[in-house]
């Protein structure tokens, strides 16, 4: 093998592959990169076998010279070392060489490395995708969908299926949930399937998959295309694919959880709220689990303490834009509604309330395509 | 105690002391900050018993109010938490009030905190300094003075002096040094003395201490006083007092360590060469302990290399500006050099070398203030 590669375009693809290696992994290949070259271009690959991802760097874009391919073949290089040297190179044009032994040489202006190369027969050969469950939908869009979800999962071992993010389609509507059986996240957007067919309920990405996914989609409404499978899912963008296993197991029905009926109502405005909740977490870390206490006051207005005994207390009062139904004292987890309320796009919240032993919802209150469950915690 | 005062101002006070504070202090009241409150203003104090800061908010500066004293007063307050409630605290007024038991209340807006207080009559006095040897220097100045020097100081507790920085004032020449055996970097300045027989030479402030003192010097020509007593050291800015205790020990004789001739001598661009070596020590860290290796070539170049035997070598060739005297191949500490070349504000550098066995100085071209001595590593 031996090609002359822009470096600026090949660091980006190199930084993108090694997002899915970890250094952890039991089987020595895969702390390495593979590096095809064919006459179409350069194609990187990294696995941990959870995820894997596959950049191509093709010869020529928009009539630029991306690659010179003075000879086809293929070398794994150790992630780790080589990713640190190729962003470190001097110019920006850098000569890839395979010599025997898997021995290859990297150039770029006067430095020269002499790296020991791992044969790319041993690496293990990607899924093989049949194109069954497959949709589009804009980067941007997709990357709301697992930013307003993907912090609840559960990050205990204990339901291995809840560190996941549940993905369904049912009348071209995708419903994205996660849970980690304290506080829900749900999330929907209508979509355009390729065939009338699309349908499915039990698909669950591990969140650490959708984590690392979320660092390389860019901010733009280009369009990718989703393709599921019985135990993997596979994004595909240009010129970059993105593979994930899928979790084993049953999703828990989350419908049923969703209270259709409330007791007490408030729409308030979500920073000040959330502001007064991050003060009053101040007096509730520390082996206090974070629990605030809420209560409604007269003259549409609410109250927010926690006390740390050896420290002190505090009182949070707030104005709300609307409360009606019952009187509540509630207590609650504050992190888990700072987390929501984080990544809530609406400058208001509705928050509706059955009773102080019963989960609540937190809505947006300009649409209806996100909610927020709530379970509250018992303080005696 | 009862005061009102501008949020900003006392935030930025507050973050300030709280750099003082150590939560591993086997001394209560000294996790705390004091505050009091008298006719003139506020004035906050954090300490760890070797670093202690003082900080004051005048009543009005600028024909701003900054306080109101309603009445005067003393508390000492917890002081992490409390950093973090009035970094967060929601108007730009925080009322604070000390009532029975040291309970202290703090008021802005529709916040409330109600925090346990404890009794400032505790707390420690800070040092009683004499005017005795004294001198002014401007805060930037000072800043550069900290930073080329105290990067050298040893991490290591089996020479506790070699942990601080060494000062020393001969004919108005203010010299810094610092060494952990292996490198040493010295920075030195004009100073002008408040008397004529300002002269001291084993004056040893810790590291620490510079490292935290740096972080509060504002970026600006304004001039500070600095005082020296047997034991301590107290850094004079506009309304903040930095007090450092000073190291016991006699300093080593540095200034014999120098060599006074060169049998080989290089100049080159800093960047270049600082470049070629963060290259070479991507293959010279894990258990290599940073050695990377350097020989002067013909054409006046010179040539760096390190190897990791499992992962590969690399050869940087670096065109140098001038290179003359014997030929030589040396093995050194490429961190050390890294550390010395990140603070050299210069363009190019002069290398002086003795041979492969004799420390080497490094220095900018362009002045005399600065240099950087280091030992090579033998690699047979």
């Amino acid at each position: 093998m031996h090609f002359v590669i822009n470096r600026d375009y090949f660091v980006h693809s190199v930084q993108h592959v090694s997002k899915a290696i970890s250094s952890r992994t039991t089987i020595p290949i895969l702390t390495g990169i593979k590096i095809v070259a064919d006459h179409e271009g350069v194609t990187l690959t990294g696995s941990d076998s959870d995820i894997s991802i596959e950049c191509f760097i093709p010869i020529e874009e928009e009539e630029k010279q991306l690659v010179e391919i003075i000879q086809e073949g293929s070398i794994v290089l150790q992630a780790k070392v080589f990713t640190e040297i190729v962003k470190k190179l001097p110019n920006d044009k850098i000569e890839l060489v395979v010599q025997d032994q898997f021995s290859t040489t990297l150039r770029s202006g006067s430095s020269v490395f002499n790296l020991n190369g791992l044969d790319p027969e041993e690496y293990p050969r990607l899924p093989q995708i049949e194109e069954e469950n497959t949709f589009q939908i804009q980067n941007d869009l997709l990357k709301n969908l697992i930013r307003q979800t993907v912090f609840a999962v559960s990050t205990a071992e204990t339901r291995p299926i809840l560190t996941g993010v549940n993905w369904q389609v049912e009348d071209d509507q995708l419903i994205c949930t996660a849970t980690d059986s304290h506080r829900l996240a749900m999330r929907k957007t209508i979509i355009e399937p390729a065939s009338n067919e699309l349908n499915f309920q039990n698909v669950v990405i591990p969140g650490k998959s959708l984590n690392e996914l979320s660092k390389i989609i860019e901010d733009n409404n280009d369009l990718l295309t989703i393709i599921v499978t019985e135990n993997q899912i596979l994004f595909k963008f240009k010129n970059l694919l993105f593979f994930s296993r899928l979790l084993d197991g049953n999703y828990p029905a989350t419908k049923n959880m969703i209270p259709q009926q409330s007791k007490t109502e408030i729409i308030l405005e979500t920073k000040g709220f959330q502001q007064a909740i991050e003060r009053a977490l101040l007096l509730s870390r520390d082996g206090k689990n974070n629990v605030v206490n809420f209560k409604t006051l007269e003259d549409e207005q609410i109250e927010i303490t926690s006390v740390t005994p050896e420290i002190g207390r505090v009182t949070e009062k707030v104005n709300t834009k609307q409360l009606s139904g019952e009187e509540l004292r509630i207590s609650f987890n504050g992190k888990n509604i700072i987390d929501a309320l984080k990544i809530v796009d609406s400058s208001e919240i509705k928050i509706s309330f059955t009773g102080a032993m019963s989960p609540f919802l937190v809505k947006p209150v300009d649409n209806e395509n996100s909610l927020h469950l709530f379970s509250p915690v018992r303080t005696y």
